[in-house]
C-alpha cells in the first residue's frame, strides 16, 4: 500500500487489499465444487489502474485449481474496464460500472487460444461491504447459455 | 525456483528467470523511445504453464511505462500459446512454436476494451542464448500495417 493511488482509481479503492475466502462452482457440464481463494488487488505506481491477481485451491488437498491475473481500469466517471488473462488460454475484456462499492462487468470479448475451451460470455459482479468481498461470475461456455458459474465470499486479510 | 516444473513446460524452461535490460520502441505514429525493462517468468505449482510478468520504465526518470502479465502455455510438442493482459485495455492471445531456445508467437486474437487503442495483430519472438534474452515485437495498430514496434536485450539477473 506504499504506492500512491491515481485519482481516477479512487472510486475503486474499496477493492484494494488481500482477500481470502471460499467459493462454490456450478455448471451443467461439471460436478459442483468448492474452492479456497486468495485475491490481491493493488495500486500500480500512481497509474490509473489496479493490478488484480487471483488463485484458488482445492480445500481438502491445497492443490492449485484456477488462477488469473489482470487489471481493473478506471476510465472516467462510473465506467470501469477489466482485462484478465487465464492460464487456461482465455483472456477476458470487460466493460462496466462502479457504484456503491459494487462493480458490475460484462465481457466485450472473450479471446481464446486454439486449444482453450469455448467460453463465449462472462459477467462479473463484485460487492464490498465492511471487510467482506462477495462476487458472482456468470458464464456462457461449451454450448451452454449464460448462467451462474461461481459465487464466493472473501474477507480482508 | 522452489516450485516443481511440469514436464510439458520443460521445453520452455530456458525462459525461466528474472531478466533485466533495455529496449527501443518505434512506430510510424510516435517518436522513437528507449526503455528499461524487467521480465519475470516462473513456474506455477507444477502446472503446465509459466507465469509471465513484465514492466518497463523511462530510463532518465524511472517513471513506469508499460506493464503486462500473462501465461506461457505448453500444449504439446513444439506448440506454445501465450495469453497476455495489459493495463491499456488490451488482451493478446497467441499461438506459436518453441524450437532451439526460440519462441515464435502470433496473435490469434487481440481483444480490446471500448476505450483501448486499436491493436489488430501482434507477433512476438523471444530468443535465449547463454544468459541473454532478446525479443522483438511486431504490431499492426491504429491503421498501420504489421511492423516492428519493440526490440530489447535483457540479461539474467
Amino acid at each position: 500500500m506504499d504506492e500512491p493511488l491515481h485519482p481516477d482509481v479512487a472510486e475503486l479503492g474499496f477493492l484494494i487489499g488481500t482477500w481470502r475466502g471460499r467459493g462454490t462452482g456450478v455448471y451443467p457440464t461439471i460436478e459442483p465444487f468448492t474452492y479456497e481463494e486468495e485475491i490481491t488487488i493493488r495500486p500500480a505506481s500512481g497509474k490509473p489502474f489496479l493490478v488484480y491477481e487471483q488463485r484458488t485451491r482445492r480445500p481438502a488437498t491445497g492443490e492449485p485449481l484456477h488462477a488469473e491475473v489482470g487489471y481493473f481500469r478506471a476510465v472516467g466517471g462510473p465506467t470501469v474496464e477489466l482485462v484478465v488473462a487465464q492460464p487456461t488460454g482465455i483472456a477476458e475484456v470487460h466493460t462496466g460500472t462502479v457504484r456503491d462499492a459494487t462493480v458490475h462487468l460484462r465481457s466485450v470479448e472473450v479471446a481464446r487460444t486454439p486449444t482453450a475451451k469455448e467460453v463465449t460470455s462472462v459477467e462479473r459482479t463484485l460487492v464490498v461491504e465492511d471487510a467482506t468481498l462477495r462476487y458472482e461470475l456468470h458464464m456462457g461456455a461449451v454450448g451452454q447459455p449464460h448462467q451462474l458459474h461461481l459465487k464466493a465470499v472473501l474477507h480482508r486479510a
